[in-house]
């Protein structure tokens, strides 16, 4: 059933081309569906477009619909187009003509755009608080192996110590960024674009600040053009928060994987955190963490799907927008699991304790000589080269100790510090 | 010369390769190096690293160095690998020995952060002020044409009656979401990470916070290591903020070269801001729309070069990081000067008042002639298909006339509520 | 039941979250890692690793596996890891121990190369024939229609006098580069990695050419490193081929919606080739162009996303590739489906005959009128002035007539030679 | 000068914005503006469109052009749009007026399209040239290397037995797939568009097949709209063949900076080769591969920047084809200076030879102790679970020796037929 059916037959391979993997998308956008309904039920009551006994017909109509949704008992068959046409039949079976009149003042563009808000509203929470579970995990790690060397790296060299307590709260401290973009998304995508129809408005007398309210968005997308260029928006804005929080996780995910490799051995998993090889017998891979870094990189390409798909299409609907469910959705499912599987699997990661009592990291402490030249009063342009000499001629004897004392050095995590920051940011 | 010099000569063509460009784009850093630099002398002096007769000289040397910036008599010779060595050189040459010290408890690593981070908070500044001056205009041009009728499209088909009021308001609203992307980007870049040195903090006892608030840092980026990974990151969340903004002038630019064509003829340029063929004498060409257009496009591959270069490195500075300069700031560049051209060919923009006159764009009131059966008790549905049959029978007769009210649509633009939108999420 | 299965239970949330949708993909490999087994068995025997019973049982086993997925019953149930892991669970329970012996030599790893490059072949094949069959239908259309004139544009500006001859040949010769990065690709994937094991060979005797040649690779991919760090590879030399199919496709679907538009209304496509609107009764959506557009437009990110999955990874096997299957299998059928729909769609569009009529055309002839003069003696410069000064003037007469006889203009289409030249370049 | 002037003078601030750095990039274009000229001149006289005296002269001025910009001493200067202006100049000031009668037929359009495919393809066989080198470096490194063991990994984890030999060839033998879509690429560009003109041809009868031959095309892209439409396909052909020649120089560099780690050791570069740290002074960079991989990641972007740009333009021409130049030539010009650098610093890369001795490269040899255990007539899997018990209880006993004797492994490297190989797809 189409909502258009003009009575001239559409091709069906045309319909299979168009409808595309849409019934099985909108199944996550249904419950929103129902609730941008409900909410244009009682905004048409409200200014007189239907009546209240219709009113409370389709309320109780909508609200079986939800029950069955919540129940997953929803399904969208071949017959319907999508989402919208089956809620729109079922409403209509129930409760007759008054069903017809749900569609007043609207257009399927903006129910879209509301349902899509409202699920990434929802969606941008959700990860929003995974984030936080994360957050807090890492501070735990970081406090709990506070004292645990590690050997600092730049361009792949052995540099600097740095700690197990250092490593684990930079994710954690990275991981504030995420929510400042995550934040915006929200904002963005917290706006109301109902009424705005086919993305010209229409005739009706409606009350916008209404459904608005009912919907408990922050405010209007008030021009009816600029809610429908809000498709894609949405979605991108949405896309560059996931692709950050992307960016963080798959460096750890590198971290991890690097750690793990028995050349540095700074890391161990539990062996049902691990997968095997067909082949060779001694493998315990790091299955896990791999497919978080692959799984975070694609994540990573969304808003470039999405840019192209939108881009250069002048203002107005076009069909293509249809196209960015199919990217979005997915790439949300996969941000959630791959924050779940972190958080999993981080749980129970074993530190090693003693790795630099390996002579190789000697180095790590040339640094620290050179600061103690300096500390005596020589200049530091002529410590570095006394040093430097000392290593060429491999005469550098190690310290072997640290005394890193200032704001996020090794001995001064700020660890209060930074959980007070992710709590300054994250309402706004 | 350079700041790691060993007394073993590096290969030329090595220097040549490594190098790059980085002389002309450190340019644009060097007044940030140089508040870096006046910063750690002021913090060094405080925590008593270097001597008050130190400090002086140092300040001194620095604010000559700046001065020369700001006149644009300094320059960064082959004889320098980057901005920092230069100067370096200067104060050393200026006040001797105390010259080497002011690299005590840093890196260049930490260095190119700080520049780079005061860099991205100027510029994201300078940009949202020109989006408020591009908003305001647009909010003029639609106060200005609120009442001349334009069609509005969807698939490409005439669809709805629109307005210029309408069209040029839809920009303006659409741009507050860019603004909100541009505050993420400006907390994110609004971090101290000065004294994280190579990316693992030192063991000098410096005072960070105090260099943060010299600097009007609204923070400190406190982990060490958290420091190191915001390379890249700051520049990639500024460029999301560009990308967000670009997408929204690449598509009213999109616009205006389809409205310009004769086809359409919604909007005609003054000859001053066309160009002509150098074949086809009758053309004026709408150029600087087009090369809007298409810089706006290039911008929004921006995200994707920058992740590229920092994807899959393992935490710790890697030289790849020097090449994320060479994106960001043409990005930024280029992002600028379309938001002037912009601003300063849509103040010369002329409007056709007499569009609709056109019978072709009868069909756009089909919706109101729906409506008002609507209004008369007929169901949605219904009056749909009594519409559709008129349309397909080809006795369809247009109203020709709007009644538009609810917020957002054309009889009621709600500009007093985007402006007090714009205010309210200009300062968040 | 996982091969690498070594008494400890992995985790039931680990398992879901690397599996994925692995096995609803492998479905499409099925067949080809049929026909890798059914080579790896006949080589076996050769020699020497089984017996000539062993290997009649086994390609008995693996025929009746091959008729199962020939008649669609073959399944991954959600027991099995992996199509690989089915495959050898039925190979096992048909014909006991022998069973396990056809993984001798070889490792997953090499196998879904092997299938993953099997499947690539046939899908670039089938996609060059459809190539071809549109190919076909455009030259046959612009030989139809070569001499219904249209206009040029340039900058979104009437520009010169083009036709349909000359639009619908422009996109017949365009698909012969597209066809020349398909052959690439071909080309690329023709090479045989089965052998290389995990990605290092391994100590069996085995003999590769005789794999080559039973499954008719062109050649061998002979380092087992290189093997192994084609995959990816191979599905990036895919992806390029198909975006550069796609920009084809998307440019012609762009041009055709922008056609449909009422405001040019070159093009008009029939009833059972549009779908219509939820709430304007006139609307004929033309949304299989652009779902054309918006899904080649998808196709073009495919390259993208393929890279920051791949990228940075050292070389040898990670886990990160197994999601290079989640862009490509369905990149490919959507590339399928867009070209027959093109294909289906273009079969019955129709052609304005009598655009130019419209005065606002006339400008398409000033450069005609200039060559006149040119043709007259009149230096070009000084041509281009005086219709310049014409045109500005509103006193320039067009010609109204061409005759543009050099080879690819529009009285001279030379349709003849760019079949020859898609013959030519077909085959390599 | 611009070619279009009509006598109203152009805004400067819109000239700033629209010629960008054109003047600058056009250099590289110079010499085959000319070339296109010559070849244009020579048609134009042989059509009988100039006189045998007027194409004398036109030869010798362009002669003379030709000769400055060998000798370097061509400039153009800010009164100058871009080359073609130029170089009309110059010619017109040396010949006159028929100097002017040279734009006969041709435009802006064709012009550049001639200069961009004429550049690419002399660029991209210089990058075949260098990719040749490149690949006879590594096989003398494998023939050089060929016994030196080398630990095989996967999922970052020791795996199986590899060799230097393994190692460089295989980088060897993946350039080959990167030489086949290098010939795509230059397949593509060879076809001439000169005389396509502003995209839709012209009423001069010119001779197309006379200037292909001139200009040594091999065929001539026939349509002229298609002609036009190759501007943004034949770049992005060679930005795809760029790409995945730098995908394999990345992943090459990655293995080098990964193998020079102190973690691995398992090369190491001479002094000369390295960089030092302006903090750390026993530091030894590996700057050089870290910029090869940083750079050859930037250049895996430009295909998204170029598809950014065109993607969603209707055919014909538009000027924000113009920026495509910017995004092409530096990334050609990378690319040379990457295979430079790669050819220059492999050569003096150094080996260690003793890796496996350390134990934890004992388990390397656990597939080679299965399949001993298969060859003894044990079943894969069975084999499988008694050294995986082995490993697991930490009795495992390493055979410390490999006879891997198939096509591309250790022993067996098929280095000729990899040579013959890269011969067979050199030409093709």
């Amino acid at each position: 059933m189409k909502l258009w059916e003009k009575g001239i037959q559409t091709d069906q391979q045309i319909d299979l081309f168009t409808v595309g993997n849409d019934r099985e998308l909108d199944l996550v956008l249904a419950k929103y569906d129902v609730l941008g309904s409900l909410a244009q039920t009682k905004m048409l009551r409200k200014v007189g477009l239907i009546t209240e006994h219709e009113k409370r017909d389709l309320i109780n109509a909508l609200n079986e619909i939800l029950s069955d949704i919540e129940n997953h008992t929803f399904k969208i068959e071949d017959e319907f187009e999508d989402v919208h046409s089956k809620i729109e039949f079922l409403v209509t079976k129930k409760v007759g003509d008054a069903g017809k009149k749900i569609h007043t003042a609207r257009s399927r563009n903006d129910q879209i755009l509301v349902d899509m808000n409202l699920f990434l509203k929802d969606e941008l929470k959700t990860i929003k608080d995974q984030i936080r579970k994360l957050f807090d995990l890492l501070m735990v790690l970081a406090e709990k192996n506070k004292n645990i060397l590690l050997p600092g790296y730049t361009h792949f060299q052995i540099a600097m110590p740095s700690s197990f307590g250092m490593w684990f709260s930079a994710y954690a401290e990275s991981l504030i960024d995420d929510v400042i973009l995550i934040n915006a998304a929200l904002k963005i995508v917290d706006q109301n674009p109902l009424g705005s129809a086919a993305g010209y408005g229409s005739s009706f007398p409606i009350d916008r600040k209404f459904t608005t309210q009912e919907l408990d968005f922050k405010t209007l997308k008030f021009n009816s053009v600029a809610a429908q260029m809000s498709r894609g928006k949405s979605e991108k804005s949405t896309a560059y928060a996931l692709s950050s929080l992307a960016g963080t996780l798959s460096k750890l995910a590198m971290d991890v994987t690097l750690y793990l490799c028995q050349n540095y051995n700074f890391l161990s998993l539990p062996s049902h955190l691990t997968t095997g090889s067909s082949i060779m017998p001694h493998k315990k891979n790091p299955d896990v963490f791999e497919l978080i870094r692959g799984k975070c990189n694609k994540i990573q390409a969304l808003p470039y799907e999405l840019t192209l798909i939108t881009n250069n299409l002048p203002s107005g609907y076009h069909r293509d927008l249809q196209l960015l469910k199919e990217g979005i959705i997915p790439g949300i499912q996969n941000c959630k699991a791959c924050l779940d599987m972190a958080l999993y699997s981080l749980q129970d990661i074993q530190v090693n304790k003693n790795i630099l009592e390996d002579p190789k990291y000697d180095y790590l402490f040339t640094v620290d000589a050179l600061n103690e030249l300096v500390a005596e009063g020589v200049p530091f342009r002529d410590a570095y080269k006394i040093i430097g000499q000392k290593v060429e001629q491999g005469t550098f004897q190690s310290p072997k100790k640290t005394t890193h004392t200032h704001e996020g050095s090794i001995n001064h995590l700020c660890l209060d510090e930074i959980k007070k920051k992710m709590d300054d940011y994250w309402k706004n």
